[in-house]
């Protein structure tokens, strides 16, 4: 039984749909100028909990933070390795939908599917993904880690709305279900 | 000595980012409901010149169209082979450059480079668009002809407006020049 707890693909990718560079780098995204956060904390608080998968754990690790930047969410990592859970995160090895239907058994806000690519194909196929937010940088890489990976899926989407954040676009949209 | 001609990048693209299916279909495109033509007249207006790759043009004489969709412009078809102009289209084996560098010699209105893949990822790579436009369908395809080839280029972008129609967004960029 869902609880109605959306599953929301929220990120950013260069307009030649890039997530990172292939060396995993983000300079790109965080050297365009403006002010504020471009519509992240907006987004944040509608969520508790956070899916994300071991690279980009791993990345989040070796940008030495002062602390895990998610405190205060339930946060999922995806791996096939056997690992201790630690105070922030919690290791998941089952079958992405399962662990989808078991957070959608227990009342709660959205669960943001935060990337990165292998993961965000996964719950495409498996037709997973509830609502997507792309914020369109003003970038074209050439190259790097895609947003969207080739795959036997297509979804239709309704726009449920843009904001503009500095040279920032934010697209809004509904995956439509028949 | 440039006329000030702007080339511009002017195309709609799923969500993920393909042109067209892996079939040259656009059908996924054209399904997509609405009035109007999501913003095609009004820039059609502001270019007086076209160019296009061979595949895209066997394409459009492939739709069994009454006549050439494109009467009235100065139409460059890009090919390999050797092929004699016709009443609609002249064929252009130069390098990309030299023609851009030949019209912006002529005074006259924007040149719309409307691709397809291939003849996109030359242009960027040789650095020549001026202006990109992106019409992004309420749509994920999964696979097919990808708008942004993987390539060595980096454009920074300003964005200059976004506008929606229907359920399309188009996102407006000008490629900065240091």
């Amino acid at each position: 039984m869902k609880n109605n707890r959306k599953v929301v693909l929220f990120i950013a990718a260069s307009l030649d749909g890039y997530i990172a560079t292939k060396e995993d780098s983000l300079e790109w995204l965080y050297n365009i100028e403006g002010e504020g956060d471009n519509g992240l904390s907006k987004f944040y608080g509608t969520a508790d909990t956070i899916i994300m998968g071991k690279r980009t754990y791993d990345w989040l690790l070796d940008q030495e933070l002062e602390s895990f930047p998610y405190k205060g969410k339930e946060c999922y990592v995806y791996t096939r390795s056997d690992i201790p859970d630690n105070e922030d995160v919690r290791f998941a090895r089952d079958n992405v939908a399962e662990l989808i239907a078991e957070l959608q058994e227990k009342p709660g806000d959205k669960i943001w599917v935060m990337g990165g690519s292998e993961l965000i194909q996964q719950y495409l196929e498996e037709d997973l993904i509830d609502e997507i937010t792309v914020t369109v940088a003003p970038v074209i890489i050439g190259e790097g880690i895609p947003l969207f990976r080739e795959g036997k899926y297509h979804l239709d989407l309704e726009l449920t709305g843009t904001e503009t954040y500095n040279q920032f676009v934010e697209l809004n949209y509904k995956v439509k279900r028949s």
